[in-house]
């Protein structure tokens, strides 16, 4: 694999049973790792193998995207979860994700929690601790992928893993590091060339231009590209252009 | 681990969230091997954890137990399933399992399919040719549990994976090798004494007295006792007396 | 209502949670009535309501669509499920429509049983008369749509329910009456100026040419659109025009 | 139905496919009303069916008891729903048991929401409006359960609902009115006698003395015992005797 600038991912085999969602072929040959979604809200095993074996085909890096158990509500809603229940959810995802990838002689590269569960954990130092247990018990060589400067990152660095730390390339964010709530004004980037330099600067400056203004450093290892969005595929094509 | 005249196997981690069933941890001391339930049919990710930790310090084999995704019917209703969905049912299954028990530094024994699985799979070459690929694609030194003289077994020694001939501590048999179906008469052995005598004939002969009256061979390599009937415990302890 | 000479049904509601199936708003404006998904094997409690309310706007007559508890494989899969089994269902999913619509100041119309649960029923009399029965329980002026000529109408008309009869505007038939399954050559008709043929004659004269060239005489109260198909439009929009 | 002096209520219906809870035939002979789990986080329809049939025949009222989608956690998790996600899933549940209620020729009589549903319900105004509007729009003749003094039973009343104001056994109240969280000390009452003089001062006096020794006013229209504690049948019992 070529030197990279920077890691770009996308969210992948969320499609489930007879409900097809995003464009994951064509999206595949424009990032460097996926992030499959692991049963609990999205995905099921045979979605798994199908997208599995297509990024083993393609050499682009697999992780396990392991989520809450609502299906209905695409893992997205926050659950008041205990830190144990956590650790077996994630270990749970994983194992069945890390058999898949084996049983097509690939391996798993990386964990990255999903939706609520990824956003509770970026502020929850017990959720953190636990999603990073979990991956340090289904293996150790696995990077941790979570928000860049979250405590999810944090704490998989006292657990000892490997990090990417996470931006996004089509959000904005505040002057203390967070990203700006998708309810408030200005919290997305829709232009492909806004897009462009915002993620530039994360890549090459290690610095973000707030939506306040300001400019803040930011560590940036890998780059989030939403697969579901109507212009996910330009997206991809234009990053993985300029930064790959 | 001391040298067996056969395995004793039970199901157990068959509790589901709030739920209880069996009497796990005072059977678990009467058996030499478990099948642990893995969240499709039974189970979920928590009770997992805690029944492989018991069956870890009890020293007793772990395997994995899938089973058809029907919970409300506990995964004994025959499911149109094509051999490729029991490939992949099967082996996120036992992924999520064996995930499970490696972070307790344990390993994964054997697997057992489940109920409607099981049973589905004694019969159809297909069925049973995808959990024994599956099996091996999991960990090809697991032993694949499955009624004796079955085609599971057939398809298993194909595969070139080691087997256990599973017998039935209060199941009669017909002449042709396959169990009394249940809704017939003579189909279960109820008397303690009586299925001791058909435990240890089967065990210490290779045989089996029929329902008719006649008697076959059998290769018995492991007896099932059932963990959630009323007598289960007084049958695990005189088996395990008797055979261990 | 004008007169009509055939009721136009199509499936929906058959979306999920975040995955979005079908085209139901634009293929509602050629249809008569709409069976809606109960969330077993498609749908939600908020897409029901959005597709009854869209219904009920549009003036089309609205069905129960229930199905088996098989999200995974869209209840397509057949079950080993008892007539109780079936019963219990049916009306659950029956009853849980009827106070979507009647929250929206509508009323149920008919019931049609889904997938499997719709081709299992056509042939086992037991499950049949459950859904009959299930359905009679709800409401006994509710339709039961059943497959034309099979064991579900005789059920539905010996429990005194109206019926109505369907047809299949894609699929050719045998010379028993039955469909030519799915599997065999002629199975499916793609030539929009041949389905057209095929329906005008069933609705008009009640007879159907079959796949081995003879002709039969075949009830049809209704045809069945599949909404999901990629001619699901203007096939609809062909058969409003010529039937209705 | 004889005068009361308070309603007796129990959860039930609380058992899933295989898995059994509580004790429902016998703590149903001396309670005044019942709410049955509609499936969404405990109960089946199979097994609503049966509850709701022995209710018919013991004469107690039948309440349907809507809940989170969450099996695996019985709906004790909070989860992070919209107003209109509850007014959804409580208009499906409701209906679901109506309907088998009404099978059976009985009627339904009041809604109680579930778990952490109820709790929620009780603080967040936009919830428990949802809810007055679902049970509502089910059946305007509906009685809805609600914790004492809580926002559910002023959005209830505001929605022009009949309500019964539910105060607990075996809980301990602070001196605003509410609940002694589960985790602090003196939050639970296991002495009969205790638990006999506290209700019957609610029931008689209408009032309650707090854990911290004041005592204040009460509404307590009906009184819930808990089915699935070890001591529920002789609480029902002695509560029966002393209240009804």
């Amino acid at each position: 694999m070529k030197a990279l600038k920077i890691d770009l991912n996308c969210d992948m085999g969320e499609s489930f049973g007879a409900w097809e969602m995003g464009n994951d072929l064509a999206v595949m040959d424009y990032v460097t790792s996926v992030n499959i979604a692991c049963g609990f809200h999205a995905g099921d095993p045979g979605i798994m193998r199908k997208t599995a074996a297509a990024a083993l085909q393609k050499g682009v890096k697999i992780g396990a995207h392991p989520g809450f158990q609502d299906l209905q509500g695409f893992g997205r809603r926050n659950m008041d979860v205990t830190a144990q229940e956590v650790y077996d959810l994630c270990l749970y995802q994983i194992g069945a994700l890390q058999a898949t990838v084996k049983a097509l002689r690939g391996k798993l590269h990386h964990v990255k929690p999903h939706g609520a569960l990824y956003n509770m954990a970026a502020k929850q130092p017990g959720l953190a601790e636990a999603i990073a247990a979990a991956v340090k018990s289904a293996d150790s060589d696995l990077y941790l992928y979570g928000l860049s400067g979250s405590c999810l990152i944090a704490e998989a660095e006292k657990a000892g893993l490997k990090t990417f730390s996470e931006v996004f390339a089509d959000r904005t964010y505040r002057n203390d590091g967070s990203l700006t709530p998708r309810n408030e004004p200005n919290a997305l980037l829709e232009n492909l060339a806004e897009i462009e330099k915002h993620v530039l600067r994360m890549a090459d400056e290690k610095k973000v231009v707030c939506a306040d203004g300001s400019e803040i450093k930011i560590k940036a290892d890998t780059v989030c590209i939403h697969g579901d969005g109507k212009n996910a595929l330009p997206i991809a094509m234009k990053l993985f252009e300029i930064l790959i």
